[in-house]
Protein backbone atom coordinates (compact mmCIF):
# COMPACT_ATOMS: atom_id res chain seq x y z
CA UNK A 1 0.00 0.00 0.00
CA UNK A 2 0.85 3.54 -0.45
CA UNK A 3 1.30 5.65 2.29
CA UNK A 4 1.21 9.60 1.72
CA UNK A 5 1.02 11.66 5.03
CA UNK A 6 2.79 14.94 4.47
CA UNK A 7 1.15 18.35 3.36
CA UNK A 8 0.75 18.85 -0.69
CA UNK A 9 1.46 22.79 -1.92
CA UNK A 10 1.68 21.97 -5.49
CA UNK A 11 0.89 18.81 -7.62
CA UNK A 12 1.62 17.68 -11.27
CA UNK A 13 0.59 15.18 -13.56
CA UNK A 14 3.28 14.69 -16.47
CA UNK A 15 2.11 12.65 -19.94
CA UNK A 16 4.36 12.08 -22.66
CA UNK A 17 3.53 12.70 -26.55
CA UNK A 18 3.93 12.62 -29.88
CA UNK A 19 2.19 15.84 -30.53
CA UNK A 20 0.11 18.22 -28.46
CA UNK A 21 -1.69 21.44 -29.34
CA UNK A 22 -3.17 23.80 -26.95
CA UNK A 23 -5.03 26.95 -27.53
CA UNK A 24 -3.56 29.64 -25.83
CA UNK A 25 -5.89 32.31 -26.81
CA UNK A 26 -9.37 31.49 -27.58
CA UNK A 27 -11.22 32.86 -30.99
CA UNK A 28 -12.86 36.43 -30.76
CA UNK A 29 -14.61 38.44 -33.47
CA UNK A 30 -11.46 40.15 -34.64
CA UNK A 31 -9.10 37.02 -34.83
CA UNK A 32 -8.83 33.09 -34.84
CA UNK A 33 -7.89 31.08 -32.06
CA UNK A 34 -3.99 30.74 -31.00
CA UNK A 35 -2.40 27.49 -30.58
CA UNK A 36 0.60 27.04 -28.73
CA UNK A 37 1.89 23.13 -30.51
CA UNK A 38 4.82 20.84 -29.40
CA UNK A 39 6.17 17.33 -31.52
CA UNK A 40 7.45 14.68 -29.10
CA UNK A 41 8.41 15.82 -25.42
CA UNK A 42 6.40 16.15 -22.32
CA UNK A 43 3.22 17.65 -21.12
CA UNK A 44 2.87 19.09 -17.87
CA UNK A 45 -0.18 19.77 -16.16
CA UNK A 46 0.33 22.07 -13.23
CA UNK A 47 -1.89 23.20 -9.99
CA UNK A 48 -0.77 24.84 -7.04
CA UNK A 49 -2.08 24.75 -3.17
CA UNK A 50 -2.91 26.93 -0.91
CA UNK A 51 0.35 27.76 1.72
CA UNK A 52 2.73 27.42 -1.40
CA UNK A 53 5.73 29.40 -1.88
CA UNK A 54 8.28 30.27 -4.98
CA UNK A 55 10.40 28.16 -2.71
CA UNK A 56 9.05 24.90 -4.10
CA UNK A 57 9.27 26.07 -8.15
CA UNK A 58 13.18 24.74 -8.60
CA UNK A 59 11.88 21.44 -6.84
CA UNK A 60 9.36 21.14 -9.39
CA UNK A 61 11.41 22.23 -12.37
CA UNK A 62 14.57 20.22 -11.10
CA UNK A 63 11.91 16.74 -10.77
CA UNK A 64 9.65 17.17 -14.09
CA UNK A 65 13.04 18.31 -16.09
CA UNK A 66 15.62 15.64 -14.57
CA UNK A 67 13.83 12.76 -13.84
CA UNK A 68 13.68 10.01 -16.34
CA UNK A 69 10.20 10.33 -17.56
CA UNK A 70 10.17 9.96 -20.84
CA UNK A 71 11.05 6.94 -22.89
CA UNK A 72 13.67 6.95 -26.39
CA UNK A 73 13.32 5.00 -29.11
CA UNK A 74 15.11 1.43 -27.53
CA UNK A 75 13.14 2.12 -24.66
CA UNK A 76 15.46 3.40 -22.85
CA UNK A 77 14.18 5.98 -19.48
CA UNK A 78 15.91 9.57 -19.75
CA UNK A 79 14.74 12.87 -18.52
CA UNK A 80 12.76 15.07 -21.30
CA UNK A 81 15.88 16.96 -21.26
CA UNK A 82 18.54 14.17 -22.35
CA UNK A 83 15.18 12.90 -24.72
CA UNK A 84 15.71 15.65 -25.37
CA UNK A 85 11.85 16.24 -26.29
CA UNK A 86 9.52 19.67 -26.19
CA UNK A 87 7.93 20.39 -23.36
CA UNK A 88 4.12 22.21 -22.83
CA UNK A 89 2.91 23.29 -19.15
CA UNK A 90 -0.83 23.34 -18.34
CA UNK A 91 -2.16 25.23 -15.56
CA UNK A 92 -4.76 23.18 -14.32
CA UNK A 93 -6.38 24.33 -11.11
CA UNK A 94 -8.93 20.97 -11.51
CA UNK A 95 -6.07 18.97 -10.57
CA UNK A 96 -6.36 20.48 -7.02
CA UNK A 97 -10.31 19.45 -6.59
CA UNK A 98 -10.99 16.87 -3.92
CA UNK A 99 -14.84 14.79 -4.18
CA UNK A 100 -17.56 16.02 -1.40
CA UNK A 101 -20.42 13.95 -2.02
CA UNK A 102 -20.88 14.30 -5.52
CA UNK A 103 -19.27 17.51 -5.97
CA UNK A 104 -15.68 18.30 -6.79
CA UNK A 105 -14.65 21.12 -4.21
CA UNK A 106 -11.52 23.59 -4.88
CA UNK A 107 -10.60 24.92 -1.46
CA UNK A 108 -7.67 23.66 -1.41
CA UNK A 109 -5.98 25.93 -4.31
CA UNK A 110 -3.95 28.49 -4.38
CA UNK A 111 -5.83 32.38 -4.61
CA UNK A 112 -5.53 33.44 -8.13
CA UNK A 113 -3.16 36.10 -7.56
CA UNK A 114 -0.41 33.23 -6.02
CA UNK A 115 -1.42 30.64 -8.76
CA UNK A 116 -0.67 33.15 -11.59
CA UNK A 117 2.86 34.60 -9.98
CA UNK A 118 3.86 30.99 -9.39
CA UNK A 119 2.96 29.44 -12.78
CA UNK A 120 4.93 32.36 -14.47
CA UNK A 121 7.64 31.71 -12.34
CA UNK A 122 7.69 27.67 -12.94
CA UNK A 123 7.78 29.01 -16.70
CA UNK A 124 10.37 31.39 -16.61
CA UNK A 125 13.11 28.90 -14.34
CA UNK A 126 12.02 25.80 -16.74
CA UNK A 127 13.07 28.10 -19.29
CA UNK A 128 16.20 29.00 -17.69
CA UNK A 129 16.96 25.45 -16.81
CA UNK A 130 16.32 24.21 -20.04
CA UNK A 131 18.36 27.08 -21.85
CA UNK A 132 21.46 26.07 -19.63
CA UNK A 133 21.62 22.82 -22.02
CA UNK A 134 23.21 22.79 -24.58
CA UNK A 135 22.15 19.66 -26.05
CA UNK A 136 17.98 20.45 -25.55
CA UNK A 137 18.66 23.90 -27.20
CA UNK A 138 20.53 23.04 -29.99
CA UNK A 139 18.44 20.03 -30.47
CA UNK A 140 15.57 22.68 -31.21
CA UNK A 141 13.50 22.02 -28.70
CA UNK A 142 10.60 24.05 -27.46
CA UNK A 143 9.68 24.98 -24.26
CA UNK A 144 5.55 26.13 -24.83
CA UNK A 145 2.66 26.96 -22.00
CA UNK A 146 -0.71 27.64 -21.61
CA UNK A 147 -2.34 30.96 -20.74
CA UNK A 148 -3.78 31.06 -16.64
CA UNK A 149 -7.42 30.79 -16.48
CA UNK A 150 -8.17 30.03 -19.99
CA UNK A 151 -10.04 26.82 -21.24
CA UNK A 152 -7.18 24.98 -21.39
CA UNK A 153 -8.01 23.70 -25.20
CA UNK A 154 -6.14 20.39 -25.56
CA UNK A 155 -5.34 17.81 -28.27
CA UNK A 156 -2.83 14.95 -27.82
CA UNK A 157 -1.70 11.86 -29.38
CA UNK A 158 1.03 9.80 -27.96
CA UNK A 159 2.58 6.54 -28.29
CA UNK A 160 1.71 5.84 -24.71
CA UNK A 161 0.93 8.55 -21.75
CA UNK A 162 2.46 6.99 -19.52
CA UNK A 163 1.07 9.40 -16.69
CA UNK A 164 2.90 10.12 -13.78
CA UNK A 165 1.97 11.86 -10.96
CA UNK A 166 4.53 14.14 -8.61
CA UNK A 167 3.86 16.00 -5.51
CA UNK A 168 5.25 18.38 -3.95
CA UNK B 1 -2.27 23.54 1.87
CA UNK B 2 -3.98 20.37 1.26
CA UNK B 3 -3.16 17.72 3.77
CA UNK B 4 -3.00 13.64 2.78
CA UNK B 5 -2.64 11.86 5.40
CA UNK B 6 -4.00 7.72 4.54
CA UNK B 7 -2.85 4.88 2.87
CA UNK B 8 -3.74 4.95 -0.89
CA UNK B 9 -4.81 1.24 -2.60
CA UNK B 10 -5.85 2.59 -5.53
CA UNK B 11 -5.17 5.81 -8.17
CA UNK B 12 -7.29 7.46 -10.65
CA UNK B 13 -7.19 10.38 -13.11
CA UNK B 14 -9.64 11.63 -15.33
CA UNK B 15 -9.70 13.94 -18.17
CA UNK B 16 -12.84 14.90 -20.86
CA UNK B 17 -12.45 14.18 -24.24
CA UNK B 18 -14.55 15.26 -27.11
CA UNK B 19 -12.68 12.64 -29.14
CA UNK B 20 -10.49 9.36 -27.81
CA UNK B 21 -8.56 6.81 -29.82
CA UNK B 22 -6.93 3.97 -27.99
CA UNK B 23 -4.81 0.51 -29.23
CA UNK B 24 -6.42 -2.32 -27.87
CA UNK B 25 -4.13 -4.74 -30.12
CA UNK B 26 -0.53 -3.76 -31.38
CA UNK B 27 -0.19 -4.44 -35.14
CA UNK B 28 1.81 -8.08 -35.81
CA UNK B 29 2.76 -9.45 -39.30
CA UNK B 30 -0.51 -10.92 -39.80
CA UNK B 31 -3.10 -8.18 -38.75
CA UNK B 32 -3.20 -4.48 -38.57
CA UNK B 33 -3.38 -2.52 -35.25
CA UNK B 34 -6.98 -2.75 -33.43
CA UNK B 35 -8.34 0.13 -31.64
CA UNK B 36 -10.88 1.49 -29.38
CA UNK B 37 -12.93 4.87 -30.01
CA UNK B 38 -15.27 6.89 -27.97
CA UNK B 39 -16.68 10.46 -28.62
CA UNK B 40 -17.53 12.87 -25.96
CA UNK B 41 -16.84 11.62 -22.57
CA UNK B 42 -14.31 11.19 -20.01
CA UNK B 43 -11.40 8.81 -20.03
CA UNK B 44 -9.98 6.77 -16.63
CA UNK B 45 -6.73 6.44 -15.97
CA UNK B 46 -6.43 3.67 -12.99
CA UNK B 47 -3.56 2.27 -11.15
CA UNK B 48 -3.69 -0.35 -8.13
CA UNK B 49 -1.80 -0.33 -4.81
CA UNK B 50 -0.53 -3.21 -3.25
CA UNK B 51 -2.46 -3.77 -0.43
CA UNK B 52 -5.31 -3.03 -2.51
CA UNK B 53 -8.48 -5.48 -3.10
CA UNK B 54 -11.79 -6.16 -5.00
CA UNK B 55 -13.45 -4.21 -1.78
CA UNK B 56 -12.00 -0.66 -3.02
CA UNK B 57 -13.76 -1.66 -6.51
CA UNK B 58 -17.44 -0.21 -5.76
CA UNK B 59 -15.79 3.21 -4.30
CA UNK B 60 -14.40 4.02 -7.23
CA UNK B 61 -16.96 2.84 -9.76
CA UNK B 62 -19.57 5.21 -8.07
CA UNK B 63 -16.80 7.80 -7.59
CA UNK B 64 -15.63 8.24 -11.43
CA UNK B 65 -19.82 7.30 -12.45
CA UNK B 66 -21.47 10.01 -10.10
CA UNK B 67 -19.23 12.41 -9.20
CA UNK B 68 -19.89 15.76 -11.62
CA UNK B 69 -16.77 15.73 -13.20
CA UNK B 70 -18.25 16.38 -16.65
CA UNK B 71 -19.14 19.95 -18.16
CA UNK B 72 -22.54 20.20 -20.46
CA UNK B 73 -22.53 22.33 -23.11
CA UNK B 74 -23.77 25.11 -20.41
CA UNK B 75 -20.88 25.13 -18.32
CA UNK B 76 -23.04 22.65 -16.18
CA UNK B 77 -21.03 20.44 -13.96
CA UNK B 78 -23.02 16.93 -14.18
CA UNK B 79 -21.62 13.15 -13.64
CA UNK B 80 -20.15 11.48 -16.93
CA UNK B 81 -23.83 9.65 -16.01
CA UNK B 82 -25.71 12.52 -16.47
CA UNK B 83 -23.81 14.00 -19.66
CA UNK B 84 -24.55 11.11 -20.87
CA UNK B 85 -21.10 10.32 -22.23
CA UNK B 86 -19.02 7.86 -23.45
CA UNK B 87 -16.44 6.22 -21.03
CA UNK B 88 -12.51 4.89 -21.73
CA UNK B 89 -10.98 2.71 -19.11
CA UNK B 90 -7.07 2.94 -19.24
CA UNK B 91 -4.60 0.79 -17.17
CA UNK B 92 -2.00 2.60 -16.14
CA UNK B 93 0.76 1.32 -14.10
CA UNK B 94 3.08 3.95 -14.15
CA UNK B 95 0.45 6.00 -12.12
CA UNK B 96 2.17 4.37 -9.05
CA UNK B 97 5.48 5.34 -9.75
CA UNK B 98 7.41 7.65 -7.04
CA UNK B 99 10.50 9.34 -7.63
CA UNK B 100 13.68 8.56 -5.79
CA UNK B 101 16.63 10.81 -7.13
CA UNK B 102 16.10 10.70 -10.75
CA UNK B 103 14.62 7.37 -11.58
CA UNK B 104 10.94 6.56 -11.11
CA UNK B 105 10.05 3.42 -9.00
CA UNK B 106 6.99 1.39 -8.70
CA UNK B 107 7.86 -0.72 -5.27
CA UNK B 108 3.93 -0.09 -4.54
CA UNK B 109 2.57 -1.38 -7.24
CA UNK B 110 -0.10 -4.09 -7.25
CA UNK B 111 1.45 -7.07 -8.57
CA UNK B 112 0.69 -8.37 -12.14
CA UNK B 113 -2.06 -10.98 -11.21
CA UNK B 114 -4.00 -8.61 -8.70
CA UNK B 115 -3.74 -5.69 -10.84
CA UNK B 116 -5.53 -7.41 -13.67
CA UNK B 117 -7.64 -8.65 -11.70
CA UNK B 118 -8.73 -5.60 -10.04
CA UNK B 119 -8.89 -3.98 -13.36
CA UNK B 120 -11.43 -6.49 -14.91
CA UNK B 121 -13.51 -6.17 -11.84
CA UNK B 122 -13.51 -2.63 -12.21
CA UNK B 123 -14.61 -3.08 -16.13
CA UNK B 124 -17.42 -4.92 -15.09
CA UNK B 125 -19.04 -3.32 -12.25
CA UNK B 126 -18.52 0.15 -14.86
CA UNK B 127 -20.57 -1.76 -16.91
CA UNK B 128 -23.14 -3.22 -14.83
CA UNK B 129 -23.26 0.28 -13.31
CA UNK B 130 -23.96 1.96 -16.44
CA UNK B 131 -26.34 -0.59 -17.43
CA UNK B 132 -28.63 0.07 -14.89
CA UNK B 133 -29.23 4.09 -16.04
CA UNK B 134 -31.64 3.97 -18.72
CA UNK B 135 -30.72 7.27 -20.02
CA UNK B 136 -27.22 6.85 -20.46
CA UNK B 137 -28.25 3.47 -22.19
CA UNK B 138 -30.22 4.79 -24.48
CA UNK B 139 -28.02 7.78 -25.08
CA UNK B 140 -26.01 5.07 -27.32
CA UNK B 141 -23.22 6.01 -24.86
CA UNK B 142 -20.30 3.21 -24.80
CA UNK B 143 -18.08 1.97 -22.47
CA UNK B 144 -14.65 1.13 -24.08
CA UNK B 145 -11.35 -0.30 -22.51
CA UNK B 146 -7.39 -0.80 -23.23
CA UNK B 147 -5.72 -3.94 -22.86
CA UNK B 148 -4.30 -4.66 -19.49
CA UNK B 149 -0.08 -4.80 -19.67
CA UNK B 150 -0.43 -3.13 -23.40
CA UNK B 151 1.31 0.01 -24.43
CA UNK B 152 -1.05 2.58 -24.23
CA UNK B 153 -1.49 4.15 -27.57
CA UNK B 154 -3.43 6.94 -27.02
CA UNK B 155 -4.81 10.02 -28.89
CA UNK B 156 -6.91 12.46 -27.13
CA UNK B 157 -8.68 15.55 -28.17
CA UNK B 158 -10.64 17.96 -25.31
CA UNK B 159 -12.40 21.29 -25.06
CA UNK B 160 -10.48 21.49 -22.07
CA UNK B 161 -8.98 18.55 -20.49
CA UNK B 162 -9.94 18.89 -16.53
CA UNK B 163 -8.00 16.40 -15.09
CA UNK B 164 -9.07 15.18 -11.79
CA UNK B 165 -6.99 13.02 -9.20
CA UNK B 166 -9.00 10.57 -7.06
CA UNK B 167 -7.24 8.43 -4.69
CA UNK B 168 -8.76 5.82 -2.86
Amino acid sequence: MATIDREVTARVVLQQCLHAKLQVKPPDKDSEAEWAEIQRGMVIYLCFFKGSSKDVIPKIVNSVLNVRLSETDTGKRVSVIELPGDILIVPQATLGGKSKGRCMQYHSNADKELGMELYAQFISQCQQELESHPRWVEAGAVLCHGTYGNRQVLQLDTNGPYTHLLEF
